[in-house]
């Protein structure tokens, strides 16, 4: 056990939101609020950004009962940043203000929640209070709804974003097919380099409601094929739902979405008009299927922050990953990730334990969707995906309900002197 | 009361599907099968077409547990369809086939599920089965996530919508205003007519968490106002919020999202590329905001048939509206719509009474938002809407999980001979 270090701790949240990363960061306050060795608790106002304004909110003063609902609060509660720190020998001012807050405030603990970026800036602040002697134990808590971190078996964010993702493909599904008309849907999910996200639209599939066909950027992306793939489930069915990530390129590394903007369409003002990858889609596809209705739909901001259909599993993972990032910074660790590793218990049961990750060996690696998770054709997924998937989106979300819309926190951020 | 009525009962969908016309089907499958004059159920596949191809489902082979499952399975389970019947004295055709079939299965019963079209097209039925003699009672179940059926206080469908635009707006609201830099979002909900889809966003407003303006087609939409509001709350809070019905349009009658139209965009192929009016409003947008970042939403298909995040108050009202049409035909009423009537409690508290309304008053027929209930400025609801509007969003729906998503029905839909 390494000697008790005594002195304040800051959380900070960066990166794009997700439905659980103020499920994480409630685990790190709810712990540090109760550990004895942590004296005070700070919320970093948009991430690193807050620490270099020295504006800290003081989660001392919050009320337990709102602290409490940021289980199920979704988006960035302390609010998010995207900032890339300089290294630190190339440009020491942002460390030394950094510092310089630490010492203000006697931070001895920093919980950064976030996805590669962030754990990039834990391993270089990290490394900088090192050389400089300023004794600091720094953790980070994965967030991404993305789920490319290296390392962890899964990411948190991205359970509750496959529920939301395979409850509304099936949703669609139904939706879609109603008339005795044709009709083809096309549905989009985010995912520039991983195709995790689309994934998702397989369990729904593997369920007997939800998309003929899938395409994650994994695989390259060829028009002529995937226009006989429609084809033939369109002619034999009249129907074809279909769900794409927004990263599908061709064999040439070339994005499908910028198909569209080739010809595109510039306005009146001269600005291109670009559209998603899914109207672009239906755009491209039209000439080649008469009168066939058409729908795209894209899931948009709705995928990483839909709480009110979370996974209750990555819920309560988040928080434990949050928590166990306090308990063992608090028991002499530091500069490392809590990520996960996927055990069984007796029964062969899924169970989830957490793990940590060197944060160097995180930083700035990408997880794709591994080729036996994909079938041959490369338009769905295998039974491996849904075998790795359904464990993490089990259990539905406490959320609670005031007036028939959710309560969500409402923190009062006072910043801290 | 009249004389007992024994044959077969058909009930059939018609429209757009919602996440509760399923639950109003099940109130009259249900209580059809309960009935003793009620001799055998039929599901007519795609309403009114199935009865004329006499492609009828029989609801007595189905499992009771799948028939259940209705009551929380968005879409039309039995099939919709846009069909509009011609008037009797142009042509009788389809009027003679439907006698023929409902002669076939000693069909006495007719519930028919859906909008202004389908009301009409149940009062064209009854006119002719009166004419010929043919003894039949006919009742119209209504159902729309628009909300502008005539005479009822409001139509099922509304308040499952309603509580996933609200919800969704509060989720986007929290995601949208992360970062520390400006944002404008613009989210997009149904609606060519009449409002009530888009003023469920003012339901997230009044919880402080939604959108800062509101535009409903009930009023004209006037873009250089509209550019001046959002240039008022940007510059003061770094964002701003929009939610837009899909309908709106300008003094002259001309819809917005035509104005993207207009300059718009023709491909390769020599289509037009249309966007929506949320894409379409932020490409008008930019030049008036410099670097400002926007963000489109487009509820799409999600808000008709998110059945996760239904309103259990309108479930159970569907329901009841679908079995209040049963034990009223049978009791010797015919020609009527079950709407709903809203009276109170001894306590002063919501309840919704079921009310007969003639088809004829109902069928094509508009309501729309009444301006008591959008503010002077045009661009928010007032709290005369959220009074209207709360009772209706209540309680959470009672989803059956199964494997982590929704486990909807199943129906085995065995065609009748």
């Amino acid at each position: 056990m390494a000697k008790a270090l005594v002195g304040a701790a800051v959380v900070g949240q960066s990166g794009g939101p997700s439905s659980v990363i103020n499920a994480s960061t409630y685990g790190v306050i709810r712990t540090a609020l109760d550990d004895p060795n942590i004296t005070r608790v700070f919320g970093a106002a948009h991430g690193i950004r807050g620490i270099l304004d020295d504006t800290l909110y003081d989660m001392n003063q919050e009320d337990e009962k709102e602290l409490e609902l940021l289980l199920h609060t979704p988006s960035s509660a302390l609010g998010s940043v995207r900032y890339k720190l300089k290294d630190s020998d190339v440009d020491e001012t942002d460390y030394k203000r950094i510092l310089e807050v630490f010492k203000k405030h006697n931070i001895r603990y920093f919980f950064y929640n976030g996805g590669n970026d962030s754990m990039d800036t834990c391993s270089k602040i990290s490394k900088y209070m090192q050389k400089v002697g300023y004794e600091c134990r720094i953790m980070g808590v994965p967030k991404t709804i993305d789920n490319d971190l290296f390392g962890t078996d899964h990411c948190p964010g991205y359970g509750s974003a496959a529920k939301y993702i395979a409850t509304t493909c099936m949703e669609v599904y139904l939706d879609a097919r109603v008339y005795d008309s044709g009709m083809i849907c096309i549905m989009e999910c985010m995912g520039r380099h991983a195709g995790w996200l689309t994934a998702a639209a397989g369990i729904a599939s593997y369920f007997g409601q939800g998309p003929d066909l899938i395409y994650l950027p994994e695989k390259d992306f060829d028009f002529d094929k995937f226009i006989s793939d429609v084809k033939r489930i369109y002619e034999s069915t009249g129907k074809c739902l279909v769900a794409v990530s927004e990263g599908i390129h061709d064999k040439d590394g070339k994005f499908i979405v910028e198909y569209g903007a080739e010809n595109a369409p510039v306005d009146a003002f001269g600005h291109k008009q670009l559209g998603g990858l899914a109207s672009t889609l239906v755009n491209l596809m039209k000439p080649y299927f008469g009168k066939a209705k058409f729908r795209s739909v894209e899931f948009s901001l709705m995928q990483r922050c839909a709480a009110h259909i979370a996974s209750e599993t990555d819920v309560q993972e988040s928080f434990n990953s949050g928590k166990t990032a306090v308990l063992e910074a608090v028991s002499g660790v530091t500069d490392k990730m809590v990520g996960y590793e996927r055990t069984t218990d007796e029964n062969g049961n899924y169970k989830c334990g957490m793990k940590l990750f060197d944060l160097s060996d995180v930083a700035n690696t990408e997880k794709k969707v591994p080729l036996e998770m994909i079938n041959e054709e490369g338009n769905g997924l295998t039974d491996k995906y849904i075998e790795y998937a359904l464990p993490l989106i089990q259990g539905e979300p406490k959320i609670t309900f005031e007036n028939g819309v959710p309560r969500f926190a409402r923190l009062k951020k006072i910043v801290a002197e």
